[in-house]
């Protein structure tokens, strides 16, 4: 028995993943705007180096309230159009999970806060359990429910905690892994998304972020020994903030649980240190990490970001949760980032005069 | 009475100079490479906003050794084009002074150190006098023999200490001054020529590095608050590098004094706190001087820098005098400067890519 899917942004991203859901045999449903049209008539496209395969009819929707209530939404907006994502939603039941497959920090939270206040405005009593998934993966919208998929494509799930703690696997959390695993896409589990999500920055970071600066490609990037020192100086930065935001959420834990037990629970959700199976776990990244990134980053096949492929079409970059989100937590914690500081102040013009 | 000169480089900033100062009536001669034969028989076309002017026949050559000695020979080459320069002087006299009208930090040094080689290969006694002078233009070549200037034009003229002490203005220093003012050319001495050359660097480093990295005029720049911070932040790195550079010549200075005072002079030139008229002076920048900067450039005419025109004309930049110099100092004195070092590598890239 599998999951019910709904895709609200059919993009590389989720045509991409939710394609390969719905070919494997799921019920899924795309949210579509401007190819609506086009994928209702044609279906969709996918080239992918796992294997081309066209869908000829998919359940295609102009509008989100003409969608059934699923198990699982899948957000694969860009964070830019995050702030339109309440009116974008399908009808939800209790049970529904919305799992964001989207770059960046703290995104989970942000759309929980917009969350919280539509369930408000709409009286509903229970909020939808939310997950993010991170995307390993090289692929582009080459043309109207046509998507190309040229490199990698794993994605690493984990559940958002309001308290940002780790978490073990939840049962929802296996069957969309289980589900994802059968329609061919490597899936894992992590217990610590914003961990997952700090680890992904150390590399979105600066290729992202110097591959639309320079106008270049990875393999271009990495040819030069100035840049290479460049890439390694941004990534320590994005280590340092990581860990002190580590540091810090572990200690705010330990004083949390010292107040647990000299004092009543009051039934919030409290981050619990002896988690099962995560005893003595260290909210760090290792120093290793730098050098195993740029490493592997050599010896890939050449590589546009995306980044860099949204600044080529000029759509608008996901400049605040790759950049903006992490360099307001080095702020709260004094950590001094001047490489990422710098790197955020030359997006935002090029960003600004390119979407004009 | 003039003095008789020469020009060593005849594009935008020797064809500009030395066309004005022939204009006036001295004696002039230009080296030239490409525009040779043209400028042979169609002299050098000053379009100038202080009055255009034409010089329809010139002291053109395309040899060096062809050239007469001069009083001043004036280097208006590309700092990049520095390790030719031995081989395109004239013939120098004992009393002839080398005046480079160049941009960046420690330019009169590497020369200094050059001439060395070449009196010693040459087996000449005296080394004729440096000086530098910093010119504040808009100027730029457009056609073979032309000449644009398009704004600004003053130079500051300083003379050249090899332990880069201040001082007092030479007799010839005076006499170059009043050629360049009747010639029109507004001009100024300085006691402190490395100050000096640090000073332009406070506005040079940003402006001429963020031009090419952003591909935008002084104006484009100004007009965003995030790219307008990131020049203050580049700025005070600047600054910061100059006043711990000048601390810590003024303090080799005394100690330099206090053994002179104690034991014998050894005849080689000393560094004089107490330089006439220049009693209690401080080699630092003020801190007014990025406010003043920013608001200077904020009300100038859109402005293409030298970097950016090089750039945009495929020719090698000026990175090394400009930033590499500049760094090596910062590294030598335990500076931090993370922006400039940033700026340095993005450079690096873009100009290896330019210039192939």
């Amino acid at each position: 028995m599998t999951l019910s899917y709904a895709v609200i942004g059919t993009g590389a991203i989720g045509g991409y993943y939710g394609g390969r859901l719905a070919e494997s045999g799921c019920d899924v449903h795309f949210l579509l705007r401007s190819d609506y049209e086009h994928t209702q008539h044609h279906g969709l496209v996918v080239d992918s180096v796992d294997g081309d395969f066209v869908l000829p009819k998919v359940n295609a929707y102009a509008h989100p309230t003409e969608m059934p209530s699923v198990d699982v939404v899948i957000v694969a907006l860009k964070t830019t159009q995050n702030h339109q994502l309440m009116e974008l939603l399908p009808p939800l039941k209790p049970e529904s999970a919305i799992l964001l497959l989207q770059n960046g920090l703290e995104v989970e939270a942000a759309v929980e806060k917009l969350l919280t206040e539509k369930l408000n405005k709409d009286n509903l009593a229970t909020a939808p359990t939310i997950c993010g998934g991170l995307c390993f993966i090289c692929a582009n919208k080459v043309g109207p429910g046509h998507i190309q998929h040229s490199d990698y494509g794993r994605v690493l799930l984990g559940a958002h905690s309001s308290v940002l703690k780790p978490l073990m696997p939840s049962p929802l959390l296996k069957a969309i892994t289980v589900d994802f695993n059968r329609a061919k896409v490597e899936t894992d589990i992590t217990n610590d998304l914003p961990m997952a999500r700090w680890q992904k920055l150390v590399w979105n970071v600066p290729y992202n972020g110097l591959s639309v600066v320079l106008d270049a490609t990875t393999t271009e990037l990495m040819a030069s020994s100035d840049v290479k020192a460049l890439i390694a100086t941004l990534m320590h930065e994005v280590v340092a903030v990581a860990n002190a935001w580590g540091e810090k959420i572990m200690e705010e834990a330990k004083l949390a649980d010292a107040e647990d037990n000299s004092s009543e629970r009051d039934g919030l959700e409290r981050y619990d240190v002896d988690i099962d199976g995560l005893d003595g776990y260290e909210r760090a990244l290792s120093t290793d990490l730098v050098e195993m990134m740029l490493e592997h980053t050599e010896t890939m096949a050449s590589y546009l970001t995306s980044m860099k492929l949204d600044f080529d079409r000029q759509r608008p970059l996901e400049i605040e949760s790759i950049l903006g989100v992490p360099l307001q937590v080095a702020e709260t914690l004094g950590v001094l980032v001047p490489a990422m500081t710098m790197l955020y102040q030359q997006l935002v013009f090029l960003n600004a005069r390119n979407v004009g």
